[in-house]
């Protein structure tokens, strides 16, 4: 990973019919936004994994996925092996109170986002439960903002080894690049 | 509204069945990142305008929707009315490169956020196209980050007025405060 700490991200419950878009979504941003793996519990859903396959394919880099059928224990061995578990919830401490302190941390961190309900007990395993401010949103606004935030907008300008086309910024229409041409 | 701009956010061609949680994401991340209205083409679905009702009444603030049933006239009367447009696409000028030029223009911003298809003529219509990052991802993690920017994180500490309940930011579990008491 070229960025500075690794960062997975695990989302708790997913449910195919209730979640698909929303989770995949999610995925998305951790592999843009410089997570390097993604993580359901709840229904391990085929279409995500392979979503994330397609994505690397054709443009670049190595975003992992894993379905986790014990999410608790998961967490609680991330914690043993050193790793700082971060849960993103609109109950929590404000990020801008918390985010230099995570940031000074080179742990590992693994960063839960919930659905409408998640079991008390994260709240308990996460060191740190962390509000991307205290109205009700997205957990796919939260995330982005948190990795912006602990990134400091760099994650916007990784660079994604592999794939087959690139874009180049333009000012209007697309204008795409295939890779190994210019 | 207590921001410095005034921004709305369309969202083209919303259909229910494909895109129904992800439009209220959408629409909760307008309401919570300091946009004053949302606005949908394509079917006008009242699913969403109940869902930020709710959200108004529960969590305060006045957002306000509307169904647009022409968007792009729609755009080309907010430009003649001296409004900007602002078109959020992955193929876009990286948000760095614009955000400062955005934000020192005081007129009134429209947001646009697309499906998968956006017809070509939004990139034209548009004053900015603009890509937070230019990997694929998501139109809410697009949009929560272009008005983190454009607001600088200030966003993050709206107070919404009216509303019957509040969170207490808080280390562990949920602290929520109903309004008028203490």
């Amino acid at each position: 990973m070229p960025m500075e700490h690794r960062v997975h991200v695990l989302k708790l419950d997913h449910r195919p019919e209730r979640d698909k878009r929303v989770t995949t979504h999610a995925a998305l941003v951790s592999r843009a936004f410089g997570a390097s793996k993604f993580l359901v519990s709840g229904v391990c859903d085929s279409n995500i994994r392979d979503n994330i396959i397609e994505v690397n394919e054709r443009w670049g880099g190595t975003m992992d996925f894993e379905c986790v059928t014990n999410p608790l224990s998961y967490c609680r061995k991330w914690r043993e092996q050193g790793g700082q578990i971060i849960h993103l919830t609109m109950y929590g401490l404000h990020i801008d109170d918390v985010i230099d302190e995570i940031r000074s941390n080179p742990s590992s961190k693994l960063v839960i986002i919930g659905g409408p309900k998640v079991d008390p007990v994260y709240y308990k395993v996460a060191d740190y439960n962390v509000a991307v401010g205290n109205q009700p949103h997205s957990e796919i606004a939260a995330l982005a903002i948190f990795l912006d935030r602990l990134f400091k907008g760099r994650e916007l300008y990784l660079e994604f080894s592999g794939g087959t086309v690139k874009i180049i910024p333009t000012a209007r229409g697309k204008k795409v690049e295939r890779k190994g041409q210019s």
